[in-house]
């Protein structure tokens, strides 16, 4: 395919008009959506609207007039739409790693005395990290095993699975619904962690009979650096479990200022502390960029741009090997390969204004944006990437130092 | 005192000018900056910068290149120095009730398999909650007593203290240094809510010997609604506690993406997910108001306006009982009244454009911020007070209504 060939793709891409409602800087191609979402048009004045007149002018009073109080339940049931559950199964709150913790600890007691916490080795670390306290917390024992031994080692101890459902660096996805049911009949849940997969992929939590999941509000959904994130609860079970770590807002009566702790009916008992508004508005701002857009539609154009991201690549850049599933329905909205100087490449594509980003030891990922990437973008990313390894201008020393975030 | 001679109070008050530094809308008196603190003027700026700049043009750039990585630690030390803390010993991240879960969690090992955790009846209720669930996940179990019997109830079983360093809604303050002493001589620590404190009273946690303590960004801090919390622990221990709530950002070594939790050397370990980097622009904005201000200055200002409204209320409004102690050092930087119908005098006087805040069941509450709070305001308020007292103006039925927020 040529450069002019992929341009003709996005002039035929009823998608395109999508793109307008991002700012996307000039002359930059931003294959980093899946760590850090662009920033829609909107949000900006958004923003700026709950800070000056939300906050500055009506002060404490926007609790109520401005329906800040409401905002952990709305944008929480905009969430529900793009994956597949309905309004009150949703909230946001926290943080990924905080609402872990809170579905976690909450969902062990329901496992009567199991006692293992399975999760698999190589998910993003944050799990790991948060799964082993809240193990401790909740006198559960965490076994991690690799991702093919998994299944195998679901049984008779298994309380908790806590999947990634789309893997962080080589794009994989679990069946959700296989997994789910597995598990169950096995007498055990699943946590399903959606962070690679809400705004990306199709997903159907009701259908495929979901139990529990979190979300992160940063990456695809465009929410702003450090969003607030999300979590799911289905319905039959939210009545069921009691958060260890409970605040104020979580209480059935927040304002009545009662000593004892009585959990909120349904989702809300899994807020804590007071809402961070000005980052819900960035991340309403972020789920607002979805707003008329089916799921189905982007992630048929997700599949286009991983097609032609994947062929250009296999035949301009010997030196990549893919490692994301070459079936769609087995990865989510990014792509992968491992190259001995990775860290380089990604350093010496960012200097070119390609933005992908590193996994150590030696991975480079590609996030697929449906919503503003085009097959024009992604024809120009492989082409400076199959340059920069043709010439061997990764080399360059500048290329090779490590900051503190790499 | 009239009204022109509290004017003259402020046109002789030095540090009338840092008004300035913020927006207070038109006619209106904020007394409630325990709640909500008002929006410095910069911070507007300063926040549609990180979004259109930060975000929006340098994207995951930014992490490095304006120093989002650095953001809890870099506001932490700013902070530290409000509250007599070395820089290094303060860290934002997460809520007030996050964070009090993370320290009691953490601290409670310390106690040799001592039982309790203690802590005080009507205590502002997020932390019993979050008491309640960190007992819970620790093996440990929640006493609370009445404020005049928590001294006694120290002894051979307590693990740790938890108290609100000023009480939330009567204002009342503990003697930080004789506490935390009492407590650790019978063999406990004490962990410190300093949300009605910091930005309000002199506080000088190394010297008085505090160990564990978390704080609000959102109140006297002007952080912004919903603005991230802080965490203080004290050098001596940073390395001996570890928290049960955990993430990557709290990894000792966060990009290499290990699976085994090790936690980060000092205060970092207490941060668990990304941090939210809009909020915690407002935050840095908020803190960056008291750039130059001297605390005990600040104090000497708040006991005036307090000691004026004590004194102009008793004369004036004699249907309002004043619960916050007289003694200046017995006392935060609010003034709380009871009234049999605090609520609709509260909605009365917001009507009146005089913002204070109702707590259940019958105070009235009023924060003195002297960084943009004047003798006059005070006047106004009490005088406003006055009249709608004296006429019974609150009896108007839409001053009844409560809301979802009360």
């Amino acid at each position: 395919m040529t450069r002019e060939e992929a341009r003709a793709l996005d002039a035929a891409d009823l998608l395109r008009p999508l793109r307008d409602r991002f700012h996307i800087p000039d002359g930059l191609i931003s294959l980093d959506g899946n760590s850090l979402g662009v920033l829609p048009r909107a949000t900006a004045a958004r923003i700026a609207g709950v800070v000056a007149d939300e906050w500055g002018t009506s002060l404490i009073r926007s609790w109520n007039d401005h329906d800040w109080i409401g905002a952990p339940q709305r944008v929480g049931a905009a969430i529900a739409r793009l994956i597949g559950a309905a309004p009150h199964e949703v909230i946001v709150a926290d943080s990924v790693t905080v609402n872990l913790f809170k579905l976690l600890t909450a969902a062990a007691p329901l496992g009567n005395g199991r006692g293992e916490l399975l999760s698999e080795a190589g998910n993003f670390h944050t799990d790991l990290h948060v799964a082993s306290g809240a193990a401790a917390a909740t006198g559960l024992s965490l076994r991690v095993e690799p991702r093919e031994a998994v299944g195998q080692a679901i049984g008779t101890d298994t309380n908790l699975l806590l999947l990634t459902h789309v893997h962080y660096k080589t794009g994989a996805r679990f069946d959700m619904a296989a997994v789910t049911a597995r598990t169950r009949e096995a007498g055990a849940r699943t946590i399903w962690d959606l962070s690679h997969s809400v705004g990306a992929v199709p997903l159907h939590l009701n259908r495929d009979g979901a139990e529990f999941a979190v979300g992160c509000g940063y990456k695809y959904l465009n929410g702003g650096p450090g969003a607030p994130a999300f979590l799911y609860v289905a319905e039959h079970l939210q009545d069921r479990v009691v958060p260890l770590l409970r605040g104020w807002m979580g209480h059935a009566a927040p304002f009545a200022f009662h000593d004892d702790y009585a959990p909120a009916a349904g989702i809300d008992r899994f807020l804590a502390g007071t809402p961070p508004i000005l980052s819900l508005a960035g991340l309403e701002g972020g789920v607002a960029s979805f707003d008329g857009v089916d799921m189905t539609d982007l992630w048929t154009k997700s599949v286009r741009l991983f097609d032609l991201f994947r062929t250009l690549a296999a035949e301009r850049c010997p030196g990549l090997a893919c490692i994301s599933p070459a079936d769609a329905d087995a990865r989510g909205s990014h792509i992968s390969f491992r190259h001995p100087h990775a860290f380089e490449l990604c350093q010496a594509l960012i200097a070119d204004n390609v933005i992908g980003d590193f996994r150590a030891p030696d991975v480079i990922r590609f996030g697929l944006t449906p919503l503003y990437l085009g097959f024009a973008d992604v024809w120009e990313a492989v082409d400076r990437t199959a340059r920069i390894l043709d010439t061997g201008s990764w080399r360059d020393p500048r290329f090779a130092a490590r900051g503190k975030v790499t």
